[in-house]
């Protein structure tokens, strides 16, 4: 068995991933730009697993880069991480998205044909199920795009339908993340937005450290049970536990699926804020403001196809992702040290 | 007033555009690959209209090379026809579609943004609208893709659509072509499919001209007059002439408008054998075929927007059209000489 490539391995969740592939015994190598995510994270992951990896900076935009990539190491499947993925920026930037998630992934599935690997694991999203209709949310709901970020994911889904239509010796699963929360629970490697962060928790984490001074909660009269939305926060390292189950189902199968990565249970913005200051004993201001255009009420998978499909589901506790979440902010306060 | 830089421009659709733009008093620029198209085309052109145009041999792919060409050209506007058509192929090779048709496109509006240049006419289809469930198709009508090719387009649209909202200055026509039928009246210059024609029309010609024994009509049983399917063939010449009125509009308009260009007259795939036959006295050996998957029984435009926008409407009649395609199929059995 060769390696298994991490595009975006120096990322949140291509990190996490890295070390439970390790731990699990395969061969690893990242192949990341390091455009939103730093070479650290990988040093610690070997640090933590006590086992090497092989990471390579470059851009999968860069079809010359891969192809000596592909030539120079023998790689078994892919798990393809790497894209853009802040909605705001998004609709400032498309093409910026396009050129990157759409326009990469082409370029990796063609290089990956030309070199005969057809396995891969695609990081998906909930976000391609758009303003769902119903909850729990199962794989078939109809699915649609409301910016730029998860336009590009859902065109990804279409394209690698169709390559799989057509040569269908590909086996590929397509992983819809609902929230990815938390940090290993070393403390040492973890999520580390650059700027000011897009998602609930690192905000929570940076209110919490003093960094900033108060959490604005958008919206505290949808039809929730406390208001506020609701959403299938699920610890990264449960996910990351689900792309190694992905790898290993792919060795035995062809096809395309799509799988949700949730744990079918929605915490509000105010369960995920009490639960935070709970289990940690610290104080979390908050203010609420108005609601954001496009957000929805209340969204969390229906997650009986990753166990069906994978023999996955996700075990660790709410209380698990503050807490880890928690250890990693106060560890690392400036996250990889920029 | 720069070049407008036609993409694919010794095409079928982008050489009778050149010739009309040249017509106009358009400096025309052509960037073409040639993977379906001939030099000679725009040859042709230039003899026809007794004025030079500029064609230069490349790929919208190569950001290189296009950000070459904007540097030694002073272009003003785009009209992008470069881009894969042939649906059956397209399920075949989808990676090399959405390489060409939506990286391709991602490329070149990269490329346009940092010169400045932000008009633009784009080659779509009424493809997009799937399988319309009334017909006249307005361009208000929902879309959804079939295939491949039909995806490719619906992508750029929704690419395109996210850039104007992006940057506002932008001026943006999606052009959704209907079934282009005919040639330039001259015979000089028409369609030049490579092996076995996709489209009626061609077919035809080939059936007329000897070259192929017989016509295959995929089902007789659709709901339509005389139950073969029905779709909106417009004069090449009549399509050409809508891109120079897009053009027009764009140098008083931004923002994004989708625009059909089609006749709003349907007819069925015996009327134009029969008006084949009967306008060029030559006879068209037929059968009946059972029906081909994903086809539907009828589809034409509701061409009121082009009008009032564009002040375009298609003048050319169905016997213009099948006299002209047998023109040019007679005069140039083998296309352009290849």
């Amino acid at each position: 068995m060769g390696y298994i490539l991490l595009t975006g391995g120096a990322g949140y969740i291509g990190s996490h991933t890295a070390l439970e592939l390790l731990n699990a015994g395969f061969s690893v190598l990242s192949f990341d730009n390091f455009s939103n995510s730093s070479a650290e994270a990988l040093n610690r992951v070997q640090q933590l697993t006590g086992k090497n990896l092989i990471s390579i900076q470059g851009d999968i935009r860069d079809e010359a880069a891969l192809r000596q990539l592909f030539s120079q190491y023998a790689i078994s499947a892919v798990v393809h991480f790497a894209g853009l993925k802040a909605v705001g920026e998004s609709t400032q930037l498309p093409l910026h998205y396009y050129d990157n998630n759409v326009a990469g992934t082409v370029t990796l599935c063609r290089v990956m044909r030309d070199f005969g690997v057809k396995k891969l694991v695609f990081s998906s999203s909930a976000t391609v199920y758009g303003d769902a209709k119903q909850v729990p949310i199962p794989e078939t709901a109809p699915r649609s795009a409301t910016n730029p970020y998860g336009q590009s994911k859902l065109m990804i889904e279409h394209i690698l339908e169709d390559l799989v239509k057509a040569e269908p010796d590909w086996g590929i699963t397509l992983l819809r993340y609902f929230n990815p929360v938390g940090a290993h629970d070393s403390g040492r490697i973890g999520e580390d937005p650059s700027g000011i962060p897009n998602n609930l928790m690192p905000f929570i984490s940076q209110v919490a450290v003093g960094k900033r001074a108060s959490l604005s909660v958008f919206g505290n009269d949808y039809p929730t049970h406390d208001g506020t939305g609701v959403r299938d926060y699920i610890h990264v390292v449960d996910l990351a536990r689900g792309h190694v189950k992905a790898l290993q189902y792919l060795q035995h199968n062809t096809g395309i699926e799509a799988i949700n990565l949730g744990t079918g249970t929605g915490y509000s913005v105010l369960d995920m804020v009490n639960a935070f200051s709970r289990v940690n004993a610290v104080s979390v201001p908050f203010t609420i403001a108005p609601r954001r255009p496009g957000d929805i009420a209340t969204c969390y998978a229906q997650p009986g196809k990753a166990k069906a499909l994978l023999g996955w589901q996700a075990e660790k506790t709410l209380d698990d992702m503050v807490r880890d979440s928690w250890r990693w902010q106060q560890a690392n306060p400036n996250g990889y040290s920029r």
